[in-house]
């Protein structure tokens, strides 16, 4: 099991006395780890810079790590100025600051399962962006796979033995949202569809895509909402937390 | 040109003097072979037996023949009673009296350009029949290409060949409609995609395959309206009559 | 890893030369056995009794057993009457066709993954009875859990022991599709949520359980098509298939 | 009944002879009070600052006070200059100028029926607040509960007592919008259901909320439109004033 | 309080040891008349008529009264056959086995507080008659105010008087679903909004009234789902406990 | 103006005498012929034959005529059984009784304005002689122009004649609905459109046609619901009345 | 009829020789005033400053006018510099060069049949507004009523007099878009309703009050797209140039 | 064959060694010329000014050549700077280095197949012009016939000879999208129509005209996504690439 989603033994029982925690403007859930194994993740929309920096520095003392999608850029430039470690990807919104010290690593890293994120355009790489740091910040190996639409089939053909590689496989398109069925076709893992708003006019932000996705052909596929990278990322952790 | 689009002269000359005519509840354009190459056609739905009997006989007196769609049972076996010589598709639900004596074939049947009509799954046959029926009744060569849905890629990979020998394709789909655009990637020809109300759920009668075709990321696909089988063949012999 | 999804050496090395097959009016993909680790499924809906028949007849003789799932009363009965060892569940409205000999069990049933299909309110069991026969002719263990609606939550509450046991949970539910959110809330094994059509009015044939199992605010969650037990079932296959 | 609801008999008595007057570009109803117990409400949105101060500035004249939702900043820059007593929640959008001199209260306020405006996240806040506003500018006695989204129950079972407290509920949620099955399902009193528009994708501005909350599975709850907080208000109101 | 609402300490005591039951396709929620002050009701669509007759017979056995909804004429013959006792209104499609000995009226009837079903159209009465039938099975005074739609308002207005007489008003309408917006500014009481899917073309199943009252211009209204008579009543119900 | 909608003084003054009248599951609106100069009409469609019955019955003895619209064949039957002079148009689904004997008419019936019922296909003429029967039940000089779509302009320039003699024009068509727009820029008179529900596949049961003419660029058309020719009449019958 | 609408014989002689005038960009039918009875109208969105100024100086050079709809401030400012007798109207986003001497007025203007624009609520004012110009420049007689919603019926009712004085009304509303339904209910004159984008939520940009509008249980009232005052005042126009 | 479409011998074998290349954010398709005869074109929206560089001057560097659409002013003028020799089409949004060296003309222009590009009015202009930049770019022979909408017929059939010039007709039009029916049923060659999103309110962003268009009454239309000037040109060049 992955570093990022066994907190410490001691970190744990610090948790257990903790289940949640008003801030008055938020109730951070420091039970969630115990119940489900992933830290809460902040989601950065919609609240103020002070507010994601205030729910971070609770979350980093009770449990030494945080990570927040949706982040804006002055969301990330005050998180960065207070904790110069911070990563920020700024194409994916992420930020993430991991524990200072990860437990040793249990196994070989190429023996973990990897989570391979593959992408219909370039248009989809924030959605795609925001589901590899998602898997790396939970602890996971995670790679991506760019740019294979289904309209120039030889690309994703040449890339199969990659595909066949995977543990578990997050298809990431836009516009008609055809890619997840070519991909569920060809393996046999669980196949996790991200439908985005990539595309206009009759796209309807993303309703094709996830129309298409939703009727697949393809047996077993199952689908996230519209551009969320972060929750095909964590179907994703649910999975392998199985094994 | 082929034959059932290019009345003979003689025929010609005599709707000349016929632009329109009024049955009372219908008005005929016989005037259409000429401006459009095409014979009016009968648009059975929504007309009683009686009706449709009564188009049928007047096209046949003027033109030398009738083509209709979307015609019930009880409307072919009508028409069947009164024309014995009546081919009745009850999958496509089409109705045709073929001319008597069609003119001398010019050139080999096999030098025609041929229109290849590809169907995703066994639950399109009716659309993709419409199809073929209006396209023999225009006059066209046109075979099918069945059951080579995009979640199992080897059944039309291996039919690559003959993709590639049409001269306009005829792509059928139902659910999420992804096997224009991957069929769209592999050929240079005309790709005309007929979305169908086969699926369930979020399918919404065909709308999930319509928004997926009119989105897709092969370029220069079109599109006509959901189960609309008879659309996609006077497209393509729109397409044909220019050459 | 399950009997059913693991055809003998000697089925597969027969398979491996039938790629694919045409009955003129389908095209089997005796393939998928060996791409994907499940066998084909035959979807009964909008086939002829007959086309039924033909095609599990064809699946039984190259690879020992059928499924069919949407099947009608009169496909059923004529499957029945042909295959007198058919199991029909008319809720569920599947047709199943087990292999005579299954290989011995390779482990202890009661260590087998369990997943659970979890369900809101009695309208919504024919769409889990789907999942569970699926999940059953795959070769998995799997019980129900039903009438758990979120109005009620000491019912659901008094069943944590179980939603704990599973390895994957299936979350069937209509009218505003809540339970997945409450559910999800509570364990950390992955979570397939499947709306139904049940409901009324502004329910508009499961749209609004859909949108709001894509828009849960429990995260990790996954969705298929409204109604589509079967798809949940291939959907935990697939991440059962994994371990 | 609370003071802001019903006027001084003097007031009445100057109302009655004001049944509505016209600004040119407003008419205002000043029988409001009269007939349906609640003074008249300005709602900002799309009127210029000159035209919100002009239609305050009457009502004050004539009935002692006003109360705005959906103000600009700007709007509530000129109102606050002009009158320095004025309460302005930013977050809320709500501009309020109580009466100078309230009557005395009649009975103890904590006797007073509480309205608990609950709130399923930190995005939902604003349309709490409006809802919180309303009901103190209205005189009734209201507090918030906020953050209990239903994926972490163990936050709002927590709170199971507050929930039985209160005569009236409002429930404030996004996203899919479960929390009032939820609450609706563990108390006896009225629960008015208030979808906001936070969440993305699928969310489409709201409208999974309102779709989940008007097939909810708990029986008799009501809805408002989308972030009317306001209208939640009034609506507890016209309970409270029954009693 | 009304009698149906209060079960005699004694039925209570019962209840109380039987939280929930299982009938195996059905987990009776016996818990829900202490929780809420309302009796379970049966929702009687997509059950078997022996279903709707086992969960009625049990309830009976327990609580000393069933009430179901959305009953078929089929499923209401099988009850009337073993309930000869049984009130079954085929308009409202409902059933109701009231409990032999109602407890004493503790007050005057027409001292009860009275919820008034206004109703636009004829074409409503079945949805106006299911929230009349629910709320005398809940023990209210309930009365009908039929066809006065606001196309010919002097109907309307010279019932002035019974509306201000109602403690609660239920508007019922469908096609533009205007008749709330004009009763909610003449009264101060709760008014409670159905939509019904009377109407056709562009009233898309109710969708039009539905969203025609979600904005109402008179504040303070609440809405339930299309059609749905019985959540109305229930929320009805609710105000009525709370005085 | 036309006798149908001017009562005989008499019968004004008995009507004077009813504004409104109440038959228990329908309360008619006697008055409206002295508001609105049209006489009220029965929307037959979700009422019982008996009760369709009752309010004709009741119309001819307080006005001495009845008009119905959305009749079924029943009602027609019953109605025809006890009127024998009723008129029955089936196509149409209306039923008419007309005074026995109407005052002399005023003037030349060709000099009275014309309503013309323009119609784009044979299969929308059920919503066109609905306009036309309602049209001749209100006293106005009203014809029929069918089957001139716009796939066919010469059949409609050939009509332009009839077009400029017609007061008002009331345009039928289903599909795309494009005929409005056409016919809107040859006239000056004003142009009622009526979509129809004809159509199939994305035509969506008439909202095509509805939203094309809508948005039509032929400046000051205006339109009616889906199929409503009965409220295109109305229309058209105020604006004649104004003359 | 009103000068406006009937260009002088001098100018209808120019104009017959200019049927239609290509810009490059823009074909001006300089015929439609033969046609229509109305001249072209711009609509300037969407159109360079450049563009609209060109065709308003055509068109003033032919026609002796020119008005423009849905002119920016840019594009207003630009005509005004260039045309200092321009009339614009800010809040109705129009332009207008009257002709330089009208015709002498051949009648009494109070005896002009009287348009009333009726407006729910003051954000409705832009719309009516382009109405009102629309009119004026039309050379009708039009007037406004203002802020007489059906939430506070006592304020329409008191109007009644002024509804009852005009020839045809426009009747503008958002939200619920009752307005037409209560005012139709009164008068017997033709009623144009024009939904309008006001509101928020579920109004969903005026498609709540168009679809309510639509299926008014009002008879006889037409409408036009949301927010398109100037074509419901083209429509008023059409029907007064039958008078 | 156009020249653009058909690279030198040279090239075709350069390319032919450079199946798909990756430049990290994208994977560029080298092979399509010779899979589809048409080269690959960037869609620049949603990339950075430094990626669509990149990928141009890769394209360059191997084709000869590069086009692009949907450019911003910005990534216009980076490519401008850098290739002096850039033509950009503003309006348009496309850029486009053609090669050094076109092979020489093979036949006399005016016999290459005309591409007629038939526009509903002033507004739709871009989504023309983009179109016919496209047809341009992959050499073939193309104009524009502008603002002849279906409202003024006399603008449209005063150009029925260059209608009946051209060998493929893409018709754009937004509002109700009604020209392509007319078009469509003046002559015989292959017609493809383009909604715009030209327009507001109920034309729901081009939806209107979208689905007027795929319902055309004119039988053999095909459809391309809304505002998808590109997709029609690349449609009309399969076409064409056919003869």
């Amino acid at each position: 099991m992955a570093a990022g989603r066994v907190p410490a033994a001691e970190a744990m029982e610090r948790l257990r006395h903790f289940p949640s925690e008003s801030l008055g403007f938020a109730t951070i859930d420091h039970h969630r780890a115990l119940r489900q194994g992933q830290p809460e993740v902040v989601f950065c929309a919609g609240k103020s810079d002070e507010q994601v920096l205030a729910i971070c520095t609770r979350l980093l003392e009770v449990g030494g790590s945080f990570f927040g999608t949706r982040a804006t850029e002055s969301q990330a430039a005050l998180l960065a100025t207070r904790f110069p470690r911070l990563r920020h990807n700024a194409l994916a919104r992420t930020v993430h600051l991991a524990p200072e010290a990860r437990p040793e690593p249990r196994r070989d890293p190429s023996s973990e399962p990897l989570v391979l994120v593959v992408c219909a355009g370039t248009s989809d790489l924030p959605v795609a962006e925001e589901a590899l740091e998602t898997l790396w910040a939970f602890g996971h190996r995670a790679e991506a796979l760019s740019d294979v639409g289904v309209a120039g089939l030889h690309r994703l053909l040449a890339a199969t033995g990659r595909l066949h590689e995977a543990a578990v496989l997050i298809v990431v398109a836009g516009m008609e949202g055809a890619l997840p069925s070519v991909v569920g076709g060809l393996v046999a893992c669980p196949v996790i569809a991200v439908p985005t708003s990539v595309g206009y006019g009759a796209a309807f932000g993303g309703l094709a895509a996830l129309l298409g996705m939703l009727n697949s052909c393809a047996s077993g596929l199952t689908v996230v909402n519209i551009d969320n990278g972060f929750g095909a990322a964590a179907a994703a952790s649910r999975i392998l937390q199985r094994g």
